[in-house]
């Protein structure tokens, strides 16, 4: 029996069964007092991941959402801006600015790796006259399942008074991340992701001096405004209808998030990373990221070129019901993403592992059942001997 | 006891169970054959309740990102507009308009009245040159409990070739709407009214002549860009991670419709309409629209003056747990709205009404009990007799 789906995207991430109860909840009015004692609650919760005291907005919308968001409230049509990409979600973030009117300037770094601080340094401190405005960074890139090491960055732009925008929408919670102490100007997140409850709902926090530049800013905007945002949030209320139900499942899901401690949390996906790298590696596989930018949300696994990254994931989905992510453009066929992000636990790691032994010698790739998978599970035995 | 709510907001509506449990569902990959399924399905059942063959996007999004949807992909910065404006929502649309840098003409039509058709016809009339690019005017005016002609004001407009923009957010399937018989070129809508989900997915209907409108566009757009939307449609996707959850409640929903056929559920919106009208008069309360106008998803009922409208909203919800909506801008205190719209069983609203009966004698409000109810119980006899 193949049963529910094992779901080992990046994004949407499975939902914990007490979240699912949570949102199965009656509507309520969102004007009222019970909608704002929730309100309060997650904002104060979200702070509590972000690790700040900055103003937060939660937007009605999926992550890209977000990103909009960020644009059109710090980035004036005419600024110029750095926008350092390391694969789809970078050049996405550079995208966005390009169509509201920004003067993008971007920075590629290969596919599979994390950006150079010190290249960013160097093209920072070209720029005498401080032009560029901001400066978009992407903390975990999806598509390749690599991270940009964001407090570095920071570090690099000096006291460059470009804002640093941060694209977090699937790293946070799963990578550290400090808004407050790193001075971070402006980091945006999604739900479906770390925060463990469906798509839907998108978060950006702004630092004051990112309020700052958004008195003078002159992008069109209604949907995406802060002001409006802040002006409600006063109230206990939100501008435009909020997602009910997902913000019930927000409610329960920063309770599970505290019981565990965020600490936890990200020493958790730490050791995920860790684990699913050591296992696959033992099978004879190769990875796209080198240790040092390895994300903790996500995984790409090259597969062997004769099988084909898409075989491995058809198979293992007929099979085993299991869902893993493709590679995007060029990876397509060369990756698949083993997404280990939000609420999985350790079995379903050896699930999933065990699996791909399956599937590998099922397409007669040399190896030896449990070759992998024994060192994921002295890994876990470790973790449980701590 | 209190129990549970009873909500009777014209927007969120309650969620039948039925949505609920077809919502709890675990999370599936929004890139794979079972979303592909679940998206078509929906669309071709919004369309049905659209009664539209044009194109047709969910958006990741509150009714007002609808509405900025419509507006940044077919009115240009410097397009004419004429707005015309019942009440908050009309003025919102007419907002979102202006702040993407269209030239907004407001046609301002009094509080608690529908639009006059033939006010329309005489201005476009006097537009020779056909400077005016759109019309915007909202279906059902939720602030007031008016709504719009829309089949006339569609008739009115003759052979002048703006646009019609209609913001059917909280009227659909509400209010009779024939998009292509009444010749309609954009239809906003969302998902926490009729169609009974929660908030968070909204919907946006556009003709071909909208889509060459489109062509010309000249708006900044990257979230709401409908070439995106419909790239990402003919392979069974969306541009950005959907909410899933809402879909599945949105696919659920959509059954219980096509069960009780759309014409039925409209009678079933216009019968309660009538009935709560006629059981309020007969408590001996104003109605602050007059027949012609009154809307069939929300009634404004004029609070006597000596008690005033929050009063009795508080001393409801206190006793009761009976959500009943205020009045907005002006008509705070004023007004009291009751929703009647979406989920909403015959045994609801005469408990809403029953309820009503015992806050008026509580406050000392000349009325024989059952006054209203007995109104309301024969309207419900004679419905199950036909």
């Amino acid at each position: 029996m193949k049963g529910e789906p094992y779901l080992f995207l990046p994004g949407p991430t499975p939902v914990p069964e007490r979240v699912a109860r949570a949102m199965n909840r009656p509507m309520i009015n969102h004007r009222g007092e019970e909608f704002k004692g929730i309100l309060e609650d997650v904002i104060a919760g979200i702070k509590q991941i972000y690790r700040t005291n900055a103003n937060l907005l939660i937007y009605p919308a999926s992550g890209t959402g977000g990103l909009e968001a960020a644009v059109v409230n710090f980035i004036s049509p005419g600024d110029k801006v750095l926008a350092i990409s390391i694969g789809v979600f970078g050049d996405r973030f550079a995208n966005i600015a390009k169509t509201f009117g920004a003067e993008v300037e971007k920075m590629d770094f290969p596919w599979g790796t994390g950006a150079d601080p010190q290249k960013i340094k160097e093209r920072l401190d070209q720029d005498r006259n401080h032009e560029i405005k901001a400066v978009l960074i992407t903390q975990n890139e999806t598509s390749t399942g690599a991270y940009n090491d964001v407090k570095s960055v920071r570090e690099a732009m000096g006291d460059h008074p470009a804002l640093l925008m941060v694209d977090a929408v699937s790293g946070l919670a799963a990578i550290d991340l400090r808004m407050d102490e790193w001075k971070l100007d402006v980091v945006i997140s999604g739900s479906q992701k770390a925060f463990m409850i469906p798509p839907g709902l998108s978060f950006m926090a702004f630092s004051d001096r990112a309020c700052q530049v958004y008195q003078s800013n002159t992008n069109a905007k209604f949907y995406w405004d802060l002001a409006e945002g802040l002006k409600y949030q006063q109230k206990g209320q939100t501008p435009f209808t909020p997602p009910i139900s997902l913000y019930y499942g927000l409610h329960e899901a920063l309770r599970i998030m505290a019981e565990e401690g965020l600490d936890n949390v990200i020493a958790r996906h730490t050791a995920y990373r860790n684990l699913v790298r050591a296992s696959v590696s033992a099978m004879g596989l190769k990875l796209l990221t080198e240790d040092r930018y390895a994300s903790s949300a996500v995984t790409s696994v090259i597969a062997p070129p004769e099988i084909g990254a898409n075989p491995i994931r058809k198979y293992m989905l007929d099979q085993f019901n299991i869902i893993l992510a493709g590679g995007q453009q060029s990876l397509d066929n060369v990756v698949f993403r083993i997404g280990h992000l939000g609420y999985i636990r350790e079995l379903d790691l050896l699930a999933v592992l065990a699996a791909l032994e399956i599937t590998l010698v099922h397409f007669d790739f040399p190896l030896e059942m449990g070759a992998g998978l024994k060192i994921a599970q002295k890994a876990i035995l470790n973790m449980h001997q701590q």
